[in-house]
């Protein structure tokens, strides 16, 4: 998505081991009018899907979930990381190994508010392992819930989330797929069609 | 403001120890119609205030937060809560205690999103005791920011959360103001013009 590339090359920052911050507009400041465009273009992909709720996991997801639910007019569910040990029965949970801060986390959605009869939009603002999103799809798989597509701001498509997401045979639609960045700050993008 | 009162009267859970669950609709799942409507509240009665940033703390906040900054057409901030201790010096920090979880937190914000040039609107999405609000206020001082208002979806009356900010002399926006909830799940509100 061209407005989202042509962002990430204006702003985005890279650090070494392939490190990209885009925290002035997607994980730290937010840029609503952009991020509910990003919104738009998960809608119209989804839109005859008959989702029921859009699934994220806080913090940074929950800007993009809301810019698409409100167009699919169904909720937003985030699923909540704690590390807590006295988890009630009450709760769905999974346990997530986080790359970017070295260590697990549990990851919980309450039962009430995920259930067989849901058909669920998986929504993120990144996607680099993939150990978060797959702890959204256990999650699911707990519930009984249906997952009718996965959406994504950015893709780092040099590690392996997206292609094992795509091997399990979910929709991954990623609004942009960085495929490698330099130390000069060169940032590739993979061509996809708009 | 009757809608929310109404939906916290049909959703809310009351529990032991003043504690009221709004998790179908505000800090779990949400209910983006709602939240838009409740941004709507806040946009009206700080539209005229040169608000440059809307400043709220992950994650239940950010809904809201986006749903307010998308009609004043600026960004927003959301302060980022942490345990660790290597904070370089590029953030403003101060220590919150949580009364919630019963223990202390860092809250964050980059010095680059919040500067003297910034006029600020500081939403959440419940006012207890009030420490996360009066972190944010303290990080904004270290930004030198000034403060148009606060704004609140749910205030616990009954706790000082609310009575210390309008002391502190701030112009505090509660859309439901619980002055009091009893074991058999009543809850009273105080009246205010809506």
């Amino acid at each position: 998505m061209k407005i989202l590339e042509d962002k990430i090359l204006k702003e985005g920052k890279v650090f070494p081991g392939n490190v990209l911050k885009v925290d002035s507009f997607l994980n730290h400041q937010i840029d609503v009018e952009l991020i509910d465009r990003l919104g738009e273009v998960f809608y119209e992909k989804y839109k005859n899907k008959n989702i029921t709720k859009v699934l994220t996991i806080e913090a940074s997801g929950i800007a993009i979930a809301c810019a698409t639910a409100r167009l699919l007019e169904v909720p937003v569910v985030f699923a909540k990381k704690t590390q807590s040990l006295n988890i009630g029965n009450d709760v769905y949970v999974t346990r997530v190994s986080s790359f970017t801060h070295g260590r697990d986390y549990d990851v919980t959605v309450s039962r009430n508010y995920l259930t067989k009869e849901d058909i669920v939009l998986l929504v993120d603002d990144f996607l680099a392992i993939g150990n978060a999103m797959k702890g959204l799809i256990e999650i699911c798989d707990q519930a009984g819930a249906g997952i009718a597509g996965i959406g994504i701001c950015i893709e780092k498509g040099f590690q392996k989330g997206g292609a094992d997401l795509r091997q399990m045979g979910y929709d991954v639609t990623s609004l942009a797929i960085v495929d490698g960045m330099e130390d000069d700050g060169t940032i590739n993008f993979r061509e996809q069609e708009e």
